[in-house]
Formats: C-alpha cells, structure tokens, sequence
C-alpha cells in the first residue's frame, strides 16, 4: 500500500466574495501560452486571500492544461503526441473550416476545458514546476477567451 | 509573445446559497446528450445569480464534456477518434461486461468526469459554439446521472 | 431524444466555511492509488456538511482520475491504453529524466489534474462503482501531493 499522510490543514476564512474577469489572449497559432504571469497578477491585484478559481476557456479548438514550467521540449513533445493521436490525415468528416479545425476539437476534447484551482494567501496554488497554459490547437492565430469566476476571502 | 488583456471585471454578489439536484438521462446508446438546455433551466428556475456549479457524472463508462454545438459532424467524428485510440479490438483483459466496456472506461477517462462552470446573471458562461454534452461510451441505452452543486448568489 | 429528468433538488446552508489541506502520498511506482478513503476520512474528521472539495495535483508525471473501483483489471487496461497513447518508443525529445518521463507527462496531460468533487451529508458524492484515483505515471515510486480546498458548509 502507499503511504498517505495529511498534512498543514488550515481553517481559512468564510468565502465572502465573487469576482469575475476575461482573461483576453490573441494567440500566435498552434502551442503553448503560459497564462499564469496574468492570472497571478490579476489575483494580487484583486486583493483575493484564499478561495477557489475557476477557468472556462469559450472555445472548442483551443484549450487550458497545467503542464511542465521548466523544459519547453515537454510542451513540443505533448504537441507530437496530440497530432499522433489525430493525425490532419484521419478520415475526418468535418473539413469545412480546413484540415488542422477538427484535430483541434479533438485534442482540446483531450486536454482541459474547465479548471478550478485553489489559491491560497493570494497565490494560484501549484506545484514548483508547474505552469497553467493555454493551448491553441489551430496553425494559425486566433483570439481566445477565458472566463475566471473567483469565489472566497 | 502572445498578446494577454484582463477585461470586464465584475464585482458579485457574496455566496450565500448551495443548492444540489440530479440531472438524470436515459441515453440511446453511444452518442452526444446535449444537457445545456436541461442545466440552463434549473439555473433559471432556482432563480440563480452569479456562481460555479460543479458537475458530476456518476459513471466510469460515460462522461461529460464540453465541445461544439454547431456542425454534428464534429461529435461524429470525436467518437471516432476516441473509437482509434481505445478500439474494442485492443487486448482488453475485462471483457465480462462485453467489450464495447473497457473502450468506455478509457474514453471517460480521456474525457471529462467533473467540471466546475460560472454562472453570470442567471446563465451558464459558455462561448457561442459551446455546449455541455453527456457523452454514452456504451453501445446500448443506459440510465446516468449527473450530480449537480451550485455554490453562489 | 434522450430523456432528461431532474431529480433531488435540495437547498442547503450557505457556504460558510473554507479549509485546505494536503494529501501526501508516497506512490510505489507506476499505478493507481485509492485516495477516496482518506480524502473521505478527512471530510469526516473536520465535520463538513455541503460543499465542493476541489483536488489539484502538484506535480505533471503523476495525475487524478476517477475511474471503477471495482475490477482491478479496468486500471491495468486503462495504464496500458495509456501507454499505447504515450508509448516510451516514440520519438520524444525530452529524455534527459529518463524513458518514462515524457510518456508520463502526457499521460498526466490525458487524464486530470484538477477536480471539483461534490460533498454531501459529510460525504463525498460518487457513483457505487467510482473511486478518486491519484496514478503514477512514472516508473519507480514517488512522493506525490495532492492539495485539498474545501468550500462549503
């Protein structure tokens, strides 16, 4: 069996407050934009102290994962893997809006579309060497939108 | 760099209501359930503000996930891509309950079991192309429940 | 059409309260880990009523997934669809932490990282056959954390 241990448990305060906001990216077509420089900044801006955010990105052929800060070989190595496992080859039928649009709804269908992350001392709560993308899976640029609805103290 | 812009932040109302209720479908088999219309409706009539509402399916052989509402070829050929990357001819060791079962338990696996979505004035945020689908990774009906949980104003 | 119904509606008290925690566990090499008994333990011991328990994972080689808890063959056939998705042949460019890395990063990317888990009555609500799984993707063991957020009565 595994060892599991809880551990640093905090009473935190009552959650009192909502806020929401767009988080706007013009993207530069097909990879990876680190959003969590914003997001922080939009969190100690607002004053937040502990609660919960959600993440909602408005597309289907773009869309969120939490994946390695460190070694952008990783993020081109995920991208080779999603194309891999829908190929703009594959039998598609829908091919109205070009080759790369349903790879795209694949692959976004595989990764993340809604993410609620805690925070913590007005901080995203994440592990050393993990960043929050946006991924856009179209070759070429779009502008994306992701809604962030906070909810705590 | 990709361009990132905060806009339209909003300032709601604190949480001070949680209300839980049970989306339950009888699906037709393998395929899309839109439930958008369903949840939107519980959040009009229970007279909701702003808020997340965490969804839940209760299954391991069907899943939820969001993706475009427009052409259906899309979600035709999203079945087909997940049927390439867990075919029911892989060396399935659980074969006992058939063996369109085990494909189903890869596809809730690579898709979504629970997602947490704002609510803003009344109405589930989602882009124009989106939509909530309870997706049946089953060949035959099957009778599935969605626990709903809304924390807002 | 597929019937939808909805069921058990219940007002519940206002979210009053928030509590983290964090869940260590020391993964034995690649594999599953139930962690829905000491999840469930803590709930328990702090005394919540309604909620929603968010769960992120801290790392990017390790990730979250509710799955059947009762054939052990439904995990070992999801790990090895997993692994002919990701399979450590492929032409990777990120080797330097060894063949299982990158592998396990998409892996993690595939399945969740993140979780939004609705509390009910002091307890976890899931179907009969899920349990919460934490998965190691990579090969030898690993001390792994979950991060607990808690919002609710």
């Amino acid at each position: 069996m595994s060892r599991i241990e809880i551990k640093n448990e905090h009473q935190l305060g009552a959650p009192a407050r909502q806020v929401v906001a767009s988080l706007d990216i013009d993207s530069r077509g097909i990879g990876f934009t680190d959003i969590t420089p914003a997001v922080g900044a939009w969190i100690e801006k607002q004053g937040f102290h502990d609660g919960l955010l959600a993440l909602l990105i408005m597309h289907t052929s773009a869309s969120l994962t939490i994946q390695e800060n460190a070694d952008p070989d990783v993020r081109a190595d995920l991208m080779d893997a999603l194309a891999r496992m829908a190929p703009e080859s594959a039998p598609w039928r829908h091919t109205s809006e070009g080759p790369d649009d349903m790879p795209a709804h694949v692959k976004s269908a595989l990764t993340d579309t809604s993410l609620a992350l805690p925070v913590r001392r007005g901080k995203l709560v994440l592990g050393t060497w993990q960043a929050v993308y946006l991924v856009e899976h179209r070759q070429h640029a779009h502008a994306r939108s992701v809604q962030m609805h906070y909810v705590g103290s």
